[in-house]
């Protein structure tokens, strides 16, 4: 194996890009062999190469490139690719709807929608008072009012928002895209990405106020959520009538490349909105996704289109962020049986909040069930969501893993569960047929 | 403007990169109107950028931005992100022609290749005698036995690529492509790009060396040049060999974005070989380049070919290499007459040295002035030169604004030269006929 120590940097940046990418396709290629979500692949590749380092200590090599992934202040900022990483994939995933979408989605998906998200929410918040009994001594040198309930309201708000991704590929292998149960879950979990972002964007500001030392209050949080709700709303509003025009312009030029640029940098610009108003920056992407329609490039003329040319960046750069997440999972603590507990309490919320979704929608010739489990996976949003607790420092690598297993356990039962309701529910329907 | 000292690292890299993308693709849209190379437009509008601060010392904008560019140790690393640029764009630049192009161009191109290289050489290496009379101060103060002459050597090196893309483009725009001057012409460019980095190769090998107090002498340079020969050549034999069986067996992959990945893990593969070897990494990736050819990745069954999914990830990040060598000239420096001198004096090697190449073709039927004009271009292969002789501290803010000039006049020139001398040569031809 190389010595890193005596490498040129960029030369380093290379080797770990090539270790992250070649393990991460991997992965994703032995996953979907056994016809499981790539995704899976990608975040056990990255538990592997963090984890190497209890394999082997003598090496110099998977110390350097473990903190190289992981650190941001350095020659070798792996993180900063990884951080692009979930921009585009922010991005992309509102590229998948519109705005107009959101409208036409109507009222039973926005009602499953929010029920599934406080029912979660609430689920995920009692499970935390059960693990979480103190404010981790770090934070508490920052700042020692901080309200060990902070955290509760963190943990619950990062069990909501489902991956639709996985549902929506099991559907579509099934042939079964057309079910009322798709519609309701496909468009439940839309409006979840965004409860969750606005959530995630007034916990992190709610988290950065308290430790500024303004205490946590009701008025507080709710000012805080407004300035959220607010800045969505407000990027969508104006965002859907200036960002058309924009694009429209931008495509009288004639340069290369134009579009996709045009695409990255309106991204990148409601990405800094929110970043410079304290939100996450991934809301802003996601904003800017729900704006754009793949049909406002038309003017572009170009062969290829926006999505494929996105979809190009994403292959580069999304991988990076998984493994990353992979990597920041210590094998170590799952010795500690703290960490199964609270994975396990973790799994139950998810699970459970979300059958609340199928309750509600029970008397509509809809399965009750087919949309509980529907709603199950987790994925992108909740390793966003841990990724920025720990780097905020109120989540600790105990509940980070936990989070990590509760993505994975998730994805992993949701094919097989959802193949099987779907098949309960149609057999009284096959009889009525006959 | 926002005072970017109370901002998220992040989102500093997303406001840098919208300010880079944005002026990039501005500039290059000015320049295509205006019937010249976008190329050109990207560079000024780094040039704009970095010197903005001239303007305005007091916003807290444009001193960090432009550090930031230039720094590769920070939280907010551009140059991570422009260096990765020049790795793709020399992997595109090898993709376009094949080991098998190179042995079809035969004789007479290799030959005018070779001789165009040599003659440029010696005249680079002449102007740099006479204006660069000391080793700088900070070179001095490392390696006390520095030999000037290395200086010499790397500025006349730097001078011997043709940029074959703006000739290239200009026959093509005139109908002209299948002339003879133009076949000669486009070949010899090839050769010259191999030539290019085998010097660059050596001579940045050799400036290590005798860094490290090795000394320089006929024995070390034979020996530093022949390590980079021997690297290219075991590059592309056994590449050759190697490297199309390993995309056949990834092909037989079934995970999403696999062949973009298998190019980009070959590319930085042999890329960071380079790099380990003592070589530029860009060395590796021309190679890769080089080797791979797209029929090699007709078995993924992608209805996107891999040059666009590249070109993809090239308009992301080659801008940002443009910009950042832009960035670097002090508009300050032009005031200072010695870099009036040096860039008149590199302009005159560089167009001068060129015109061997006519000289030896003239009694094939092949117009001399147009093949002598066809290789004056310079391009990204000069820039990349002039970025490491700076990094390396062999050259100074001078001697880097000088040959960024020399880039631009050359490149400006060349359109209305070429279009002139095709004319005038095709005349005769057309009285034959008549």
């Amino acid at each position: 194996m190389v010595d890193l120590n005596t490498v040129d940097p960029f030369v380093k940046v290379l080797i770990y890009l090539i270790a992250i990418l070649a393990t991460a396709k991997l992965g994703a290629e032995i996953f979907e062999r056994m016809k499981q979500p790539a995704v899976l692949g990608e975040l056990i590749a990255g538990v592997i190469l963090g984890n190497l380092v209890l394999v082997s200590h003598n090496w110099n090599f998977f110390e350097p490139m473990r903190s190289a992934i992981l650190s941001d202040h350095a020659a070798v900022n792996i993180d900063m690719l990884a951080k692009l990483g979930i921009i585009i994939l922010l991005f992309e995933v509102g590229l998948e709807s519109s705005v107009r979408d959101m409208r036409r989605i109507g009222f039973l998906s926005f009602f499953v929608a929010t029920v599934g998200v406080a029912a979660t929410f609430v689920l995920g918040y009692l499970v935390s008072t059960i693990f979480v009994r103190e404010v981790p001594s770090k934070i508490l040198a920052a700042s020692p009012n901080f309200d060990v309930r902070i955290i509760h309201v963190f943990i619950g708000a990062t069990l909501c928002a489902t991956s639709v991704g996985i549902t929506a590929r099991v559907f579509r292998d099934l042939g079964r895209s057309q079910l009322n149960e798709a519609r309701v879950v496909l468009g439940a979990a839309v409006v979840d990405d965004v409860l969750s972002l606005i959530m995630l964007a007034a916990v992190s500001a709610i988290v950065t106020s308290n430790e500024n030392g303004a205490g946590i209050s009701s008025f507080v949080i709710a000012k805080l959520t407004l300035i959220a709700v607010g800045f969505l709303a407000g990027a969508l509003v104006i965002g859907s009538l200036v960002i058309p025009h924009l694009v429209e312009a931008a495509a009288k030029f004639r340069t290369r490349g134009l579009m996709l640029i045009t695409a990255l940098v309106i991204c990148f610009g409601l990405a800094s909105l929110a970043g410079m108003a304290g939100l996450a920056p991934i809301v802003g992407a996601f904003a800017a996704g729900l704006v754009l329609e793949e049909v406002h490039f038309r003017n572009f003329g170009s062969d290829i289109g926006i999505k494929n040319l996105l979809g190009a960046v994403s292959t580069l750069l999304v991988p990076i962020f998984f493994v990353q997440m992979g990597v920041q999972v210590h094998l170590e603590s799952f010795l500690n049986p703290s960490v199964i507990g609270i994975s396990m309490g973790l799994i139950v919320a998810a699970v459970l909040g979300k059958q609340a979704c199928g309750f509600i929608v029970g008397r509509k010739g809809i399965d009750r069930l087919v949309v509980g489990i529907g709603m199950i996976p987790r994925g992108e949003v909740e390793l966003i969501f841990a990724g920025i607790g720990k780097s905020l420092g109120i989540i600790n690598d105990e509940i980070f893993s936990a989070i990590v297993v509760t993505v994975m356990v998730t994805t992993f039962v949701t094919p097989p569960l959802l193949k099987w309701s779907i098949g309960r529910a149609r057999k009284p329907e096959a009889a009525n047929l006959t």
